[in-house]
């Protein structure tokens, strides 16, 4: 299954959706197919204008529209990078609300205050053309996945190209509404699933690449459990998994974790899972939410089904870490590290600040061996993860993720990841964030109010040092 | 399983929601349950303001949230008419938009001629709170189901209770999101089907009765077809179902198709399907329109499994010709009834109205008997279905749904309905619509554009003979 | 679905397997179809046995076999009852073990004592033909199937026709291997079933009839399981089905279990499960048994999903009572009842023979008014049941098969059963036999060895106030 | 999921009956476990022998079997090899017939003469009580592939052992009647069935060895399929598979058939299907022919389901080319090759006897660079198929499985599989079996009756050069 490198979206799907869409036009009797040029050039792009205008009046009623609407997916899909940039702006541009509309919506709103029922037609009026274009490739075959994956294109265009920005946040709308987390089913994953499915968590698995098949397996063993969320109308395609480990006490290494030579240990008997792994499938559904529900569904299923758990943590990384190191000031780091600590530094590096050693060609050597480092990195760590903030948020990402969700910030482990990636990121410091039943409530709301990081006492006396 | 009268919502759905939303409440540490009064008296009333507020502001995070959409969908359960009725003015009333949201509306209009990338914000800024509080239910177990029947409670209040048709507007446009075409599924129906699904089609339909077990295996026979649309999150629900016929030559008469003694003929030597039932079974989806999408989709289903089929008709009642009679003025009669023709009523019924004739006690009896009567009502029967409209659309709604989806209008039976029923509404008179492939979508335009009607050479005989 | 009288076989699965197996037979380019007169006239016998000998030498290879085997099932299903028992006599007589055969079994025989190994090739050798030719069928579409009806035909025969009883026992022998316990599926049947299977148990329910859907419902409520076998050649049939009543306290009265309007109980607080029906619908697996198995599976299985239930009881008819009574000779009767009690029956009756009451036409009304007949019935009922014995085994079959699963008797109920089948059988009485999960095994072996049979404190006071 | 050396048989597997097992046995509550040591030293031996009979008396009552079952099972599965033959030797020796039955049997034979359907008692007192023991472990869950496993131990044993024979025979009967091919189900496996099946064709594959899951895709995906047998007692193990390659015409190199990068062709214009592979799994199923059933079913299916496809045909190798040559006297290869071939055989490589060249180290080098020798080898070959027999059949297996199939042998082809596998058995040599619709049945008969082998033209012009 080769990627298509100019657009992301998987060769095969198109050879499907191509396949599938080219029967339905063939039945449409009075259109005729849209072949366009990959560029989608001038004379391409103008005959596209007229068919989505056709499109949206409806002319020969739902069937013709159904067809049509296959005419003009199977022409994006045909299209390179250039073509679909140039496909996307003319839906934005073309599509958008006119200024007659906006006349007639400012006459509705001056309604509105003593007729609050209009609000309903108001947002229809609001709705522009595009929208409902958008809206029609739903009911093609696979429609939803073809949205989607316009919307992962409509993603990668947006950042050189602004006005297509306002189709962005029509189609986010529309997925919003049809993935709502009511929708969503949670399923367990294991290695009685299709092959077919489950080389989609290798391809996709973003956090601790599966190197192979027998990986794989692995993490789907007894001890080992893997939930995701799917949408009907997306059968196969996990939209995001959680990877969890179960294991006696709160593991700190990552690399023990997948360890396939360690002897499983029978689920019944373990005390603790560990979320180590969560990876979003869909780059077109950026900015939808589902890591929330999924642990929370997960901890609840893990509670119901083996009640000897006691615990739920995460093993996570800390990806902004090296790059916070990497822009301290020297201020910064005369509150961090103490004079002696500075000088002991020296002693083992060859300099005294931070900063200067991350980017050294050897450091990675050099924090492993030297004991003093290692205290200093990891109090370091503390006070990035609990006192840099962005707003009331945590600076960094995943600690934000966690802490909005209620989690508390249990241990920070030196080593817990030596894998390039982990030393690369987080300096091979790995994060349990500990989901309390009680608690979790309390925490979030403690958090999103007031920014406050609920710690443990591991963490609380790593801060104290500091000061 | 008894019907609730009040509610028009079935007791066992009622119990078994009840039963799964109590598990969610007490899983919610810190929301105490809520035991309104089933009239939701004025104290209930506060307190339901008061949660569904906090609801709204969403404290505690996801997790309470959820278990207060259970506490309030749980409440809404336990009232009687009274209550329900009263919990949905709160709905509508007070969680409305507010004057404050409309000003900053207007300010966001402005700019919105310049910036029409706003629009998504603007719609979004336009959603009243109590849109926001009706999704948070669809992540409750059968949350989908519950919504579709508080809108059917809803619609009932409505009509005396002007103030929710905004409530009204707003689930329909929810419900309209979700219900898109593209997310239901269509299925055959056979006698494959579990028991609890086809009870359903007895307790539907609304058409031509299911009188036992036994006359509903007649309709799922190897030549009666039944199909229906179902939507993911309401799985052994038909939304919409249609039941065919597969026969030699048109039907004329119900009774004959219906028959359970009649032999049955092998599918693939059928030339003609007729479409003799269609019900849309959830009242909370009215104005949401699946059937077009469903006979066509039938049509396609069959044409590609039978290709031995070459006719695609209905065989439908004429609901309105009854009343239509009944409201006649003389001159309108004059025009449908030539001097003789009057005189030759007289002398067979002792009038020469048929607005008096169908009004007495024993009309039935003397227009089955009387051959003029049989050629004067065909004849008022085609003008009423070709001649009587509202705006463009034709007057019966029958016939207007089938010529709005392109069909045309074939044959008009005599005694093709001779239930208690197809008597008092269509005289005894069915018809045949006609689904040509190749003209559907020509059809459809044109009476959408023009309203014109297109007809067989046997109906424009009958016409013909008017004037 | 009409019955064909003749042959108990179902109209409709003859008319699929007559089309299914005609199109193997079209497949079969070389060999002829077979199309017998329904008598079975000697010519077509003659065939016949020309057909059986090409397929038992299996001439072409597996695929003409099968052929012939299509060729040779469909003409059976086209023979009346005449027809049939020529077929099965042709198949018995010409297809037996013969001379040659047996004198070989003779010299392999004197080998054996020394060489154990040969028992297989001797069972090889002592295999006749009809049964290779049997299980040719079962390579056929619902093979088994058919195999298991044409046993059923085979048995109604037999008992005219003493030559098919070795066919029979071939038979049994196959389908006994086939049927092993380890090869059937224990499902529980509820109203999301197939209306297709579920309409099975109306037409199979031998105990208590099922009178409509709705009784058919009510007995899968929540509070009533059913329970059955199946075997994964004969998906869609029930071999042995079950039914549970989930109540408080062991029932004594069958209508008040099947009573629709009865308040249902939540099956989680029922403290007891009642076996009210077990029906086995194959009469072509007869002598092949389920019915203990099934029991204790469901024993197993209730008692692991509803830990609340303590006492696992039937409720059960005693088939043979009034027929036990009808031949009481006047020896016996004296022994069952003293003087006194004679005397009071005759002031009450006219008669002081059970035997004579229970002959008057009007017997049953005396009954259940009269005090002192309960008592005596009663009493003579648990001396039949403990009692009246064909050799070690109890003489009431129904008693039997529960003594023999190691159940105990538990309670007499008076009017336990006041339909015309329960009056006219068992004199209303209903018995409860008591399965105890400790003592299962040690009354089955007590019961089995020395034939005795384990009472409760309350029918043994019934059993002292005989003597 | 490691390979348990000793005994073939899977860990996984043996793990999970252990521990489902183990649930049995403590449900039987006067069962004691029984924990032999792995080798069954005598004292455990002697326990077992006591739990066999036991067993075979069948104290307790059905359910106690049942556990007694389990114990048995569970111990069986915890012996190593020694330990697992000195089980079998328990079985085969200490329940096999004694002479008391044996003397039963004399009498009843004397009697069958007259009496046919005494043959099926007679089978039954004929059948061993260790065959009644075996049958009992198939109520187990799993118990029917702990069965087949078992067998695949006992032919292991059964070499050195010959006292095991009987009971082989025995248990292979008993496989024989469960595994009838009307239990059978024919599935295409794809790549959309569970990881956990499609690992099994990769562990079984015997003819092409699958060498990744990429490989293994490829071999399912649209141009190439794979078809197997289950039986519904073993779902998730194919008992046996074929994997066929639609191209267009007849495929001589099964490299370029594996090839992955080879561009795939539409299934639906492919005109010939080659079976390239087909793989008994079960060694315990030995004896058992599935294979011509698996052929013509898939055949069937494929021309029904692609009408395009009007070849099929095999790629197979010629097992036994290389070992006939190596054997070859001076004598045959005078028939075999003229002088002038003898003397060109010299001149290239060194010596005139094939059998020489076959032995030198470097003979595949000078093969495959050689016209002369090539020509040479193909028609020694078509020889080796055509003439060489064993009694009427094919020496060679593999031709003889096809021939008796009604296949034809079509083409004979140089350099066909060029692996290290290929090379050592076939000389590098692959051949096409054809299998033309209207003539299996024919070709079958003559090859069964006569021995003769139908070939086509190209074959019959190598083989007339011979001469």
């Amino acid at each position: 299954m080769r990627q298509d490198e100019s657009t992301g979206i998987l060769d095969r799907t198109i050879i499907n959706l191509r396949r599938a869409w080219r029967e339905f036009m063939s039945s449409g009797r009075e259109i005729k197919p849209f072949d366009p040029d990959p560029d989608l050039p001038d004379a391409d792009k103008k005959r596209l204008v007229k068919l989505l205008h056709e499109c949206f009046e409806g002319k020969g009623g739902d069937v013709s529209s159904h067809t049509r609407a296959a005419v003009l997916g199977q022409a994006y899909l045909k299209l390179n990078k250039t073509g679909r940039r140039r496909y996307l702006e003319v839906l934005a541009r073309d599509f958008a609300l006119d200024r007659e509309t906006i006349r007639e919506a400012r006459r509705k709103l001056d309604e509105l205050e003593n007729s609050p029922e209009l609000a309903s037609d108001l947002r229809e009026l609001l709705t522009p053309p595009r929208l409902k274009l958008l809206t029609q490739f739903n009911d093609l075959p696979q429609g939803v996945k073809f949205l989607v994956d316009l919307r992962s294109d409509l993603r990668s265009f947006m950042i050189a190209d602004p006005v297509l920005k306002g189709l962005d946040d029509d189609l986010r709308g529309l997925l919003e509404s049809w993935f709502d987390i009511g929708f969503l089913e949670l399923k367990r994953l294991t290695w009685n699933d299709p092959a077919s499915l489950l080389e989609k968590l290798i391809e996709y698995e973003a956090v601790h690449e599966i190197s192979s098949w027998s990986d794989l397996r692995n993490r789907l063993d007894s001890d080992r459990h893997c939930y995701a969320f799917f949408h009907p109308s997306m059968p196969g395609e996990p939209l995001i998994f959680v990877e969890v480990a179960l294991v006696n006490g709160m593991s700190g290494s990552i690399q023990d974790l997948l360890d396939e030579d360690a002897p499983a240990i029978h689920p019944e008997d373990a005390d603790t899972a560990v979320f180590y792994s969560i990876t979003n499938t869909q780059r077109g559904l950026q900015g939808i939410r589902f890591g929330t529900f999924l642990i929370k569904r997960v901890v609840d299923h893990l509670a119901r089904d083996l009640p000897n758990l006691k615990t739920f943590a995460t093993l996570s990384p800390v990806p902004g870490f090296v790059n916070f190191i990497k822009t301290l000031t020297e201020g910064k780091e005369h509150e961090l590290l103490s004079a002696k600590e500075r000088s002991e530094l020296e002693k083992v590096t060859g300099s005294n600040s931070l900063k200067e050693i991350i980017t050294m060609p050897d450091w990675r050597q050099k924090i492993t061996d030297a004991d003093p480092v290692r205290e200093i990195l990891l109090r370091a760590c503390a006070s990035y993860l609990v006192e840099e903030k962005n707003g009331r948020k945590a600076l960094d990402l995943v600690a934000d993720f966690h802490l909005n969700n209620g989690a508390r910030l249990e241990y920070i482990h030196w080593l817990g990841d030596v894998s390039e990636k982990g030393m690369r990121q987080s300096a091979g410091i790995m994060v349990n964030y500990l989901y309390k039943l009680g608690d979790i409530e309390k925490n979030h709301e403690m958090y999103c109010d007031t920014g406050k990081i609920v710690t443990s006492a591991a963490v609380n006396s790593l801060l104290k040092t500091i000061n």
